[in-house]
């Protein structure tokens, strides 16, 4: 079992309806030390890729894609959810549906800052249906660059995303998959990696 | 000057209505190397006031407030922005009305991230009006911890928060304070500190 996965047998929450709760140190109160543990496992399965830009999606992906994009010495982009009036030009976009608030948002990327020559790292912090990375590959795609990876702190393996992304042959990386949890019993059961 | 002020003053536009975009480095695409400098300074500059806790909102005071709790060896904790069924429980609540997006906001934290024993330091990247700045000192004194400090990236001197958060008795740091903008020639004056 390796460090994210003790971390979420100490302290996640399995509630009803397959949510799994991170929140008091992943998605709401973070540990630092944790996300840069998270950006050098990273760093170590993806170090030969040549990556010049992690890319993330507002808001919990941001800690972890920082920490990552440490390790790389490159920058992070995010992904906003809302068009903001302090983002003027074109910009490339796409339709993410959000698993856990059940609303669609479009997010958009400045397309100044994914160019054509970018060797693209996704990072999120959850992976579920797999839209926000979808949405993400599509926006790297757009842009004429390449997705050489794309790396989640907490896939839920019972869900479809992971399938779907790995079948269109792409390098996932997921640092824990949850094959099973139960509300009831508080257990989580990880896939063996 | 400082290191902000110069990269403000390389990478940032001004816009009509006064809006001084810094998106190249600090709120969409990010440069991690100057997070982890104002990091740096911050703590510098609240080094003596045993802080238990960084406080920010999502989004884009994130990442600086991943830098600022990495160097006090802290957790992060960012208010959100709307109410997300993974938040079950009680939590704290302020309206924030946000100047960039012209709306207003519940932003909330999980009770269970602050406590009365917590020394919280309030982290942003921009303070205009002070609304966000606002919110997150009634979150902290709600939960009935004390705020030891505010520490902003680049605070808006011809707008009113900061001088209200100061009058309240506040230790307020701002890395960079724009005295005046101007779109047409794309100058930026920042106050002396």
């Amino acid at each position: 079992m390796n460090f994210l996965e003790e971390r979420i047998l100490k302290d996640g929450i399995v509630l009803e309806g397959n949510v799994l709760k991170v929140d008091s140190f992943l998605n709401h109160q973070m540990d630092i030390q944790l996300m840069d543990q998270m950006g050098e496992e990273f760093f170590r399965r993806f170090s030969d890729k040549s990556i010049t830009k992690v890319l993330t999606i507002e808001s919990s992906g941001i800690a972890i894609a920082c920490s990552v994009a440490r390790c790389f010495g490159v920058p992070v982009v995010f992904a906003k959810k809302a068009k903001s009036i302090n983002i003027d030009g074109e910009m490339y976009v796409a339709e993410v549906e959000s698993f856990t608030h059940k609303n669609k948002n479009q997010v958009i990327v400045s397309k100044k800052f994914i160019g054509a020559d970018d060797r693209v790292l996704i990072i999120d912090d959850f992976l579920a249906n797999g839209c926000a990375l979808q949405g993400l590959i599509s926006i790297t795609e757009s842009a004429g660059a390449t997705v050489m990876g794309l790396g989640v702190a907490i896939e839920k393996g019972f869900q479809i995303g992971g399938k779907v992304i790995r079948n269109l042959g792409y390098h996932l990386e997921s640092l824990a998959i949850v094959e099973k949890m139960d509300a009831e019993s508080g257990t989580v059961t990880f896939r063996e990696q």
